[in-house]
C-alpha cells in the first residue's frame, strides 16, 4: 500500500516513519501484555484451578481471545504496517527494525486471515478439550477424548487454510512454533536421525555392559526432592525472582510477562529423574525465557526464534549438561546430602551412568535421550495424516499402537500409556512436536559450538560454575530474540548451517560410552 | 430515551423487548466474565506472583480495566438500557427483571460517567501502590507509602465526583460496596453502636474474672493447622471443588468466576487464632457467593447485595458461630485430634472461653469481636476526612495515632501497627471500612432471626450439622442476590428493619458471660 500523506522532506518523512514505527510497536506490545493474560489463565487451569471452575474458565479464555485477536488485527495497525513495510525502515532501514517490521507483518497478516469466530472456537475447545483428556487419561478412555480430538483437528485444518493460504496446511501450523518450517524438508532430516538412531538403540538395548539405573528406583522422598530440584534449577541461573515453580500432572513452562516464567513438574518418590530432568528440562525453557531482551517484550526481538529453538535450551541443560559427568560431579554430593539413604553406596560415576540407561519405553516425558526422537518421529508422521485427511482420528489409536510396535517393539497396553499420554492435540497444539526432535538436533550443535568457545567448560560446570555456558547462550541465542530463523541462528551461533550430524555423534559418543562400546 | 422502532403489536412489543432484556444481559455477563479474569489477575498478585513480576501485572491490569470499561459503557448497551428502562419490562415487568434493569442501568450511568483513562489510571496506580505498601509495612516506612496514599486519594476524589456527581463524594465512593449507603445515618448508627461498645470495653477490660487466653499462645504446628482448618472450613460447606484455600499476608476472598472463590489466611504458629479465625470469615464470604444463583452470574440477581451484607456473612461464622459453645462442643476434639500436645490440658469450654477474651490491640484483624468496631469506626471518621479534604494526607500518621490513643488508650509504637497495617487504601478502596460494622450489625440481626426460624439451631451445631443454618442463609440472604438493598434485605430476612441493637444485645450477654457479669 502507497503512503496517503504527501510527500514531505527527507528528515521529516523519516521522524513520521519513526513514529509510526514507535506506534505500530506499541500496538502489538499492548496486544502482547493482554495475551500474556492469557498465559496466566493458562497457567492457573493446569496447576491450581478448582476442579469445577473449568467451564467458566473456557468462557474467560475465549472473551480474552476474542479481544487480543481484535486487537492484533485492528484496522489501523494494518494501516502502520502497510505504510512502514513499503517505506524506507521497512525496506531500508537497520537490521533490527526491518526485522520486526517484517515479522509483525507476517503475524498480522496471518491472524487477519483467521476469524474472530474460529479464535474463539479454538480457544474455547481447547479449554474443554484438555480437561476432557485429563479425565481420559486418568480413564484410559479413548472414546472420552475422541469426539474432542475430531472438533479439534477439524478447527486446526479450517485455521491451517485461513491463515497461510499458500503452504501446506501442515506447513501452516507449524508456522505458528517453527517459522517458515517444511515437513518435507524435516522429514529428510528425521529419516537421516532416524538411520543413525535405530541401529544405536539396538546397541545400547544388547550391549552385555548396560548401565544398572536401579539405583534411580528407590525412596526419594518428595519434600527432599522439592529442596533439591529447587536449588539445582537456582544454581544453573533460573531466577526465582521472576519465576515460580509449581506442581503439575505434565510440566511445561510458561510466561506471564518479561519477569514472570513459571515452570512446573511433577514428583514421583520412588524414581528421582522425574521430578529432577522435568525441572531442569523446564529450567532451560525458562532460563530462554529470561534471557530474552525485556525491553523488547511483546515484539520480535524480545521473542523466542522458534519452539525448536527454545526445546533446544531445554534439552541441553536437561541432557547435555544434566546428565554429564561434570554436571554429576558437582551435583552428586548435594543430590547425597538431600537424599542420604538412597545414595549412602553410591558414586558420582554410577549416578550419572544410571541415568544413561536406553530402555525401548511407552511415555514420551519420561524417554531416555535417544529412544526420545523416535517417540516424536511417530507423532509427526501421525499428526501430518490427521492433517491431510489420511489418518481419521478415529483410527489413531490403532495407528498409535500398529507404529509404536513397529518403532520400540512393544504394543502400549492401555490408552493410557499410548495415544492419550500427551496434552498436545487436546491443547490445539499440532506441528508442535517435530520441534521436540529439531531442538535436540540444535542442542547438540550449539553444545558442541559452546565447548568450542569456552575451553575449561566443562571444569567450570564440574564446579557449580553454570555462569560461563548461560552467557555464551545468552549472547548466542537468548539476546538475538526472533530476528533470525532457527536455521539462519544455529548458523549464527555456531559458525556451520545446521544439521543432525552433530546429536547423532554426541549420542553414539556419550551412549557408546555408557552401554561399554564405541 | 423513547423506542425507535415503529409501534408493533403487544405480543411482538414484549418479544422484542425480552430479546432487548437477553441481550443487555448477555452484554453484562461478558463483561463480568472479563472482570472476574482481573479478580484472577489480583489474587494471583496477592498469593503467588514472583516479587519482581509487579510491574508488568500493573500494565495487564490497567490494559483490561480499559477493555472491560470500554465494553461496560458501550453505546449498544446505553441504548438497550435506555429503551429497557423507559419500556414495560423496566417499568411494570417482573420485580426480578426489573430490579435488574433498573442495576443494570444504575451501574452503567456511574460507569459512563468515569472516564477511560481515570479506570486505567486507578488500576495501574492501584498495584503499584499496593506492592509499595507491601514494602512499606514491611520497612514500617511511611514515606515510602505517602506519595501513593497522595495519589490514590486524588484519583478517589476524582472518581466520586465523576461516578455520582449529584451526591456527597464520600457516599459516592461508599456507593461501589454498599449501594444507596450515606454516611450521614451510618454515622449516626456508628454512634449509637459506640455508645453501647465504649462501656461494655470497659467492664470486660475491668473484670476480675477475665478468660485466660494463654493457651491459644501454645505452640500449634502449622502442618497441623493447615489440615485442621480445611477440615472446618470444609465442614461448615466450604465446597473445595468450587474454590481455593491459599496463603497470604493479608487474608481475603476472590471470585474468579462462580465455581473458582479463593480464600486465603496466614498462619502463625504460636496463635491459633490467626488461622482459624481468618479462615472462619474468609470461608463465611465464600459460602455467600458459592450460594448466589449460579445461573446469574455477572448480573444483579447473581451478585452479592453489598459487602455490608458480604461482612454480615464471614462475621456470622466467624463470630457468632465459631466462638460459641456449641461449635466447640463440635470443634474442640477435633483440635485436640490436631494439636494433642497444646490442648492435652485443656476442654471445649476453656477453649471457648478463651477465645472471648475482651482486650485493646493495635492490629484490626487481630482484634477481638468487640473492639473490632472501634478499629472500623476510626477509619470511617479518617477516610471521610481525607475525601473532603479536611484531613491532609500528610498529617494522616500523626491524626491515626492521636485517635487511636483517644479510642484505646494505647499509642502505636510504630506505623506498621498503625497506619501501615491495612491494605485497603493503597488498593483503591476507600468508603470500604464502614461494611465491617454494618457486616456485624446484621450478622446478629440475621443470627437472631436464624435462631427464631430453626428451634435446634444450637444443638445442630454442637453435632456438626451446618446445614441447617447455612440452607437458611442460602435462602433468606444468598438466593436474593442483589435485588435489594442491604436494608431492605435485612427486613426481608428477619422480619424487622436493620438495627444495631441486635449486635449490642449480642456483645453483652455473650462478652459479659465470659467476662464474668451481665
Amino acid at each position: 500500500m502507497p503512503h496517503k500523506d504527501p510527500p514531505t522532506p527527507a528528515a521529516s518523512a523519516v521522524d513520521s516513519e519513526e513514529e509510526l514505527f514507535t506506534a505500530a510497536c506499541g500496538h502489538a506490545r499492548q496486544a502482547a501484555v493482554l495475551a500474556s493474560v492469557e498465559s496466566l489463565l493458562g497457567w492457573d487451569e493446569l496447576t491450581l484451578m478448582p476442579p469445577r471452575a473449568g467451564p467458566h474458565r473456557a468462557e474467560q479464555a475465549a472473551a480474552l481471545a476474542a479481544i487480543v485477536h481484535r486487537q492484533r488485527t485492528s484496522p489501523e495497525q494494518a494501516e502502520r504496517l502497510a505504510r512502514l513495510s513499503e517505506g524506507p525502515l521497512g525496506r531500508d532501514g537497520p537490521a533490527e527494525i526491518a526485522a520486526t517490521i517484517r515479522l509483525l507483518k507476517h503475524d498480522f497478516d496471518k491472524r487477519a486471515r483467521t476469524p474472530a469466530r474460529l479464535v474463539e472456537e479454538l480457544a474455547r475447545t481447547c479449554v474443554e478439550a484438555q480437561q476432557a483428556w485429563a479425565s481420559a487419561r486418568a480413564a484410559s478412555s479413548w472414546v472420552m477424548l475422541e469426539p474432542w480430538l475430531e472438533r479439534i483437528f477439524a478447527l486446526k485444518r479450517e485455521q491451517a487454510t485461513c491463515q497461510l493460504p499458500d503452504r501446506d496446511p501442515y506447513d501452516s501450523l507449524m508456522d505458528d512454533y517453527e517459522p517458515g518450517a517444511r515437513w518435507t524438508a524435516l522429514a529428510e532430516r528425521f529419516d537421516r536421525l532416524r538411520a543413525g538412531i535405530v541401529p544405536l538403540v539396538q546397541r545400547c538395548v544388547e550391549s552385555r555392559n548396560r548401565p544398572d539405573d536401579s539405583i534411580l528406583r528407590r525412596s526419594y522422598p518428595i519434600a527432599a526432592q522439592q529442596r533439591f530440584v529447587h536449588e539445582v534449577a537456582e544454581s544453573i541461573g533460573f531466577d526465582f525472582d521472576r519465576g515460580r515453580l509449581d506442581t503439575t500432572e505434565h510440566p511445561f513452562c510458561s510466561t506471564a510477562g518479561p519477569d514472570d516464567c513459571r515452570i512446573t513438574t511433577r514428583w514421583d518418590e520412588g524414581f528421582l529423574p522425574t521430578a529432577l530432568y522435568g525441572v531442569l528440562h523446564e529450567a532451560g525453557h525458562g532460563l530462554y525465557e529470561q534471557g530474552l531482551p525485556r525491553q523488547w517484550f511483546g515484539l520480535p526481538p524480545g521473542e523466542a526464534a522458534s519452539l525448536g529453538i527454545h526445546e533446544s535450551q531445554s534439552r541441553l541443560w536437561e541432557n547435555l549438561v544434566g546428565r554429564s559427568e561434570g554436571f554429576w560431579e558437582w551435583c552428586f554430593p548435594r543430590a547425597q546430602a538431600a537424599f542420604p539413604e538412597a545414595l549412602s553406596d553410591v558414586d558420582a560415576a554410577s549416578m550419572q551412568r544410571a541415568l544413561m540407561a536406553v530402555r525401548p519405553s511407552l511415555i514420551r516425558v519420561e524417554a531416555d535421550e535417544v529412544t526420545y526422537n523416535l517417540h516424536v518421529m511417530m507423532r509427526f508422521d501421525l499428526e501430518r495424516g490427521l492433517i491431510d485427511g489420511s489418518l481419521r482420528v478415529a483410527d489413531l489409536p490403532s495407528a498409535w499402537n500398529d507404529r509404536f510396535e513397529q518403532d520400540f517393539g512393544i504394543r502400549p497396553p492401555s490408552d493410557a500409556d499410548g495415544v492419550l499420554q500427551d496434552i498436545h492435540w487436546s491443547g490445539g497444539l499440532v506441528g508442535y512436536f517435530p520441534t521436540y526432535a529439531l531442538g535436540n538436533i540444535c542442542a547438540a550443535q550449539l553444545m558442541a559450538a559452546a565447548e568450542g568457545a569456552i575451553p575449561d567448560l566443562w571444569q567450570s560446570l564440574a564446579k557449580g560454575r553454570f555462569s560461563p555456558l548461560l552467557d555464551w547462550l545468552r549472547s548466542a541465542v537468548h539476546g538475538r530474540g526472533r530476528l533470525l530463523d532457527s536455521e539462519s541462528l544455529v548458523e549464527a551461533a555456531t559458525g556451520s548451517p545446521m544439521s543432525e550430524q552433530w546429536l547423532l555423534e554426541s549420542l553414539e559418543r556419550r551412549y557408546g560410552k555408557a552401554h561399554g562400546f564405541g
